[in-house]
């Protein structure tokens, strides 16, 4: 027997509403949305918006539900900030790196190329300055950010022909993300923004030399194996962080408990989203290299060169943009230690495994 | 005015008594104690604890409490798994690899020369049969676990005197973990445990040749750097996973909301933990290193020959054990499909910054 059923049978209901509303009130359920930026197809993209709903269900005993709609059902998948800083939708799950039109710095807090590994991501974000940083930038669009999940270093892309020197960069036409894009302009690649929703089937009917979308897991699933025979790695960043996006407005009205819920909820999220990635890519790539594809390893030289232009082109986003400044400057001081550090235990330790058979 | 307050005002709160008490006993707080393996002093792996009693706490709106107390507190950090065992206390945190003695399957959770790293342990226990394969284990100790921590990989130790060849480790006094040290056996070692709680006392005094604790954060804590001049790395196990372990009546006694708290509240002290550590052991590295301590990497005929006798010990232990034997032959499995992946996006990404200046 629930309260509002002892209360009706006791017969005091009358007498007793007008003082227990507010009790009652404080027990509705809140109900909102979470606007995904994925399509159902990239199961564990969207699906880590649901592991979030799931957590925050369970925790609240059900009394906040939150409804998971995949990219393009609620919204296009480009909309998803407009959108939830306009309040239609409660929240969102997305790629930041995606908005470098708007601001470049948004993909400080998800992808750059040369920027951080998932876990060094995880030290500046939990216990760096990154959250911080980040959440003072998304201040600016009346949006409260939770780590959303990362991917981990992805593969460098799909290609036709094999980029044996630096000069096979040149008039390259590469889908890849827009960040990316401008890091490989000054080697003469031809950018095209994989954001656009054609670029697969452009690249299917061969007017692209190249795409770089993500892991073995995604680019299977997404059918990149069939169109092009070459496959190379790695990545050009060391990790893709997503993001979950609340409407400011609707954080604040949440109780303490609740926010804490989302919080945490997040936390799990994001861990799931990397080891899903971890467990199911080698099996991915398996596959595709079962179906004739070929592995390749971007040469040194060439990876030299990109690295030293993107250095330069953060260089130029310092000087140009002050919320990039303000963020990359914590943010590669802190690399640069990471970086240091795994050069010992961590590093050492992986290396082993990097010739030793096992 | 809260609820109570609304029914004493209200004057019927004896006519009401008996009928709202089931609703009133359901909002009770839950108080439980957390007995921790670990000294204030080491405040990462203390703090962990912390960490998730709070997240408990914030989620459950103060109506879940833990108090956390320091190894040595309640009763010795031996004697954790015991106490949680029994009842005694409802739930402790620990490095299960410390219960080798007990049955070497512990190890497989937390801790085995040439295991898992940090990462490779996450997507094992979130994603593969890890976490089951763990909690059908602890089940024979009526304990529900949950992953509580990684440190990372961890230093190698420290020692007087170079290891310049294999045959230096024949006679070495070495105080380590004590499946790292049944591993390093079969070279000549004489293993000493770390978990004896003279054991720096005893390093100090010049008893022991080396001693390996973890990694640099803690080893300063403990004072490690005062005792010997040359720091190798990387340590033998690529990371150490701490446990939180629940007593199963106390667990079965939770509300399932309660239960899903507990669970997500480990996810976030876990990631916290390695975030920590990856955020704080430069800092502490340096220091060690301006304190003219001298850093000095394995050779690789000693890793390959550690890493062959390690094999040779867990195909034994596959023999003898076959609480081990199950757990193992997923974990092996796995571990070698996550060393495969590693080698093309993760690895490769993270190789590039071994040599390249930053």
């Amino acid at each position: 027997m629930d309260r509002r059923t002892i209360l009706q049978h006791s017969g005091m209901v009358g007498i007793l509403a007008a003082s227990v509303a507010p009790a009652v009130h404080a027990q509705a359920t809140i109900r909102w949305r979470l606007a995904s930026s994925y399509p159902r197809l990239l199961d564990i993209l969207f699906g880590t918006g649901e592991v979030f709903a799931k957590a925050v269900h369970d925790m609240s005993g059900g009394k906040f539900q939150i409804s998971v709609h995949p990219g393009g059902e609620l919204m296009p998948a480009s909309a998803v900030l407009d959108r939830v800083r306009s309040g239609a939708v409660e929240m969102g799950h997305a790629t930041p790196a995606d908005y470098y039109d708007k601001d470049p710095t948004f993909c400080l807090g998800s992808a750059i190329p040369y920027g951080m590994n998932a876990r060094q991501m995880n030290a500046w974000l939990y216990e760096g300055n990154g959250s911080k940083l980040m959440r003072a930038f998304y201040a600016n669009y009346g949006i409260v950010n939770f780590p959303g999940g990362n991917t981990g270093a992805q593969m460098g892309g799909w290609f036709h022909k094999e980029i044996k020197v630096l000069q096979d960069l040149k008039d390259l036409k590469f889908g890849l993300s827009p960040l990316a894009g401008r890091v490989l302009a000054p080697h003469g690649v031809v950018a095209h923004s994989v954001l656009d929703s054609q670029i697969l089937q452009r690249f299917e009917q061969g007017a692209l030399d190249a795409v770089q979308w993500g892991g073995p897991y995604d680019d299977a699933k997404l059918g990149l194996p069939k169109v092009a025979p070459l496959y190379y790695y790695p990545g050009w960043a060391g990790s893709t962080e997503t993001e979950f996006l609340i409407n400011d407005k609707a954080w604040q009205a949440l109780s303490a408990e609740h926010k804490s819920i989302v919080e945490y909820a997040s936390t799990h999220a994001k861990m799931t989203m990397t080891a899903r990635y971890d467990a199911q890519n080698l099996s991915a790539l398996k596959t595709i290299v079962g179906g004739g594809r070929k592995l390749m390893p971007f040469l040194p030289e060439i990876r030299r060169a990109v690295f030293k232009s993107a250095r330069e082109l953060y260089a130029g986003l310092s000087e140009s943009n002050p919320e990039w400044r303000t963020v990359y400057t914590d943010y590669v001081k802190f690399q640069a230690d990471q970086i240091l550090w795994f050069r010992f235990a961590e590093g050492a330790f992986d290396g082993f495994f990097q010739q030793q058979k096992f």
